[in-house]
């Protein structure tokens, strides 16, 4: 976190609202062309682009392409090099689970595979929470690991966390998910000597995983990534001062606002929700963060016009949000989700910053390019929460 | 190097080109005219420019001035502060000089003395190799310093490789090499205590070359810089999983080249060659570094109109060079070399980015100006392989 520490933090009644725009950074359909925020039509957002300050954003470095986890610490002000969070801790996180000190746990997705065992979809078509719950009830009933408990819990969709208790287990293991497809599931690699036992047990689990969903239309296998235990972090309220709320409606998001000691005062699936719950508890909490998926699914799908559409929809949501009175109000993403990559990407990201003591800048609408000039320059998304702290009056000079 | 690790490299089939311009960042003649980049009629750059994106790197840091050693070790993800290789190392690289395990070695430069010993000319008039050979020839013949093994290798013209042998000797020490004419070549300083009988034996060679070369029209002296040994670096191939090419004359390029597992494909001195070669060999390799001295040569003379010339001449090679379908081609310089100032600079060198995947800016031209709001922005040349490999797809997810 660099040079913001707890000393220099004061309490102000200024309030900071975060809406991150999952994925919103992309790229042209062809070059010269506008980008899926530039093609959108975002009359709101290009007035606080015209009244505030925009700027890009590095989420790790130049050319790392990001994970969600990692990209959201950095927006909360936290080194994603340093605390690095396993997935399946954020998993843990966004479901509730109480997760014991010697507990090891590990995202899953649900896959398809053909006859020969290679994946044909990391995700099995999406398959619907509905149908996954019943996977994963059947996993956790019928598979058998010796002394190790196993839980199963289904998440959004096609993904699950796996959790094994035990003891001398240990997360030191690679991913089971080659995160293609035409390959089959990887077999798990411990990092470490002492892991090799955990290694042989997870194979166990993702053998008898593909043996009792042979006979499912949706899913054929079990892809295990981001091997995690529980990791303790300074709070948000420790570090930066800050009574922190989170409204996101997807588990891993809360998940890891939790791990930060934020309340997550929303799960609503809709923005307008959110926005209201804002809105309603204004005065209990000093930094709102507003998750909005929509443009990351989007983008994954490597859908250009729903990616826009969706801008759009977030835009004309900015009319409510602003009814929340923010004094500072950030608008920018996790990391970028170039429909044209149908996936995250190291682009870096737009930011807009608008609000008390905002140097404005001569920028009037909220895109890449416009970012790219913006007067806020390219800096590392670690720097961005400092930032806003700053012009919310959190923070003392550094130095008489 | 940060951010990119091992684990996180994977192949791929894409081709990386990169052209360093050695030396092309430059200034204006008068404040507000334009820079040798800026001068030079460069339709074919031009063009890549606005199909792609450009911006700024720092070789080193803000106000450093780099010599071509660090700076291209920038170039290739090599942190130059961390990895100090010393010039003289980089000259036995370049001649295929056996170093062992304790010798000591210098880059030499003939130069001109006046009568009282103050040096007119640092690089002799930058003599021919043929006659420098044969003064290396008579100083490894003739010079003794006891039982300290020495060896004289001719570079290309002024320039020559020394090598001490033999037990207990020391690289901790000084240039001779004052920078400047005017002044007399500075006595050997040790850094350290333990380098003082070193810096003796060095004093020793410059007094006894300059006895040697008294009678020669061309040279009469001699000056040492980047005294160094033997160091090991991690490969190209190691770190990045690359399989690199390089395309080099000048010793000292094709020596850090090879210091970092390139293989030197092409020593031709015609930059057509050098591309004909690319072409041919391309699938042998995933990263040709191919070099571009006259720019250099031409901003160190002071020549602002050739050094424009050359960029014009570097410039009429790009079709050649896209006939060789490089996937993300990158355009930049190891280091300025304003010709008003007739040396390196610490001014940040101009990049272009052009290929797979490139957030395309508005800029439609490449130079100093155009790049310092391209939409790449500024940053340190150390990150800009790693932005390279990411375009060509060779680097996966940063966590989840």
């Amino acid at each position: 976190m660099g040079l913001v520490t707890e000393q220099q933090v004061v309490a102000s009644d200024r309030k900071i609202v975060m809406l991150v725009a999952d994925g919103v950074g992309g790229l042209p359909k062809k070059p010269g062309g506008p980008t899926e925020l530039e093609a959108a039509k975002t009359p709101n957002m290009d007035h606080l682009a015209a009244e505030g300050a925009l700027g890009l954003l590095d989420p790790i470095g130049p050319g790392i392409t990001p994970g969600s986890g990692p990209a959201h610490l950095a927006l909360f002000g936290y080194d994603p090099i340093k605390h690095n969070v396993g997935r399946g801790l954020l998993s843990a996180l966004g479901l509730d689970f109480e997760l014991q000190e010697n507990d090891v746990c590990a995202r899953g997705n649900f896959c398809s595979l053909d006859d020969k065992g290679n994946i044909t979809d990391r995700r099995a078509g999406r398959v619907p929470t509905k149908i996954s719950s019943k996977l994963c009830e059947l996993l956790e009933k019928e598979i058998q690991l010796g002394d190790i408990e196993i839980f199963v819990k289904p998440e959004k969709d096609h993904r699950f966390l796996l959790v094994l208790r035990g003891d001398h287990l240990s997360d030191q293991l690679e991913d089971t998910d080659p995160q293609k497809t035409g390959v089959p599931p990887l077999k798990c690699r411990p990092l470490r000597e002492e892991a090799a036992r955990t290694a042989r047990i997870v194979d166990d689990f993702s053998a008898q995983a593909r043996r009792y969903l042979a006979a499912q239309d949706q899913a054929q296998g079990v892809l295990l990534r981001g091997f995690a235990r529980k990791l303790p972090l300074p709070t948000m309220a420790d570090r930066f001062g800050l009574r922190a709320a989170a409204l996101a409606d997807y588990p891993m998001y809360r998940g890891l606002s939790k791990l930060v000691g934020m309340e997550v005062i929303s799960k609503d699936a809709e923005l307008l929700d959110r926005i209201a719950t804002v809105k309603k508890r204004r005065e209990d909490f000093d930094f709102f963060y507003v998750h909005f998926k929509k443009t990351d699914a989007a983008g994954e799908d490597g859908d250009f016009e729903k990616k826009v559409k969706f801008i759009e929809e977030l835009d004309s949501a900015i009319p409510e949000l602003m009814k929340t009175r923010p004094d500072v109000l950030v608008v920018t993403a996790d990391h970028s989700t170039p429909a044209t990559m149908a996936s995250h990407s190291w682009h870096p990201v737009p930011l807009l910053l608008w609000g008390h003591n905002v140097r404005v800048d001569v920028q009037t609408s909220f895109g890449e390019s416009a970012a790219s000039l913006g007067g806020l320059g390219r800096f590392p998304m670690t720097h961005l929460l400092p930032l806003a702290l700053a012009h919310a009056d959190k923070l003392i000079k550094y130095g008489a």
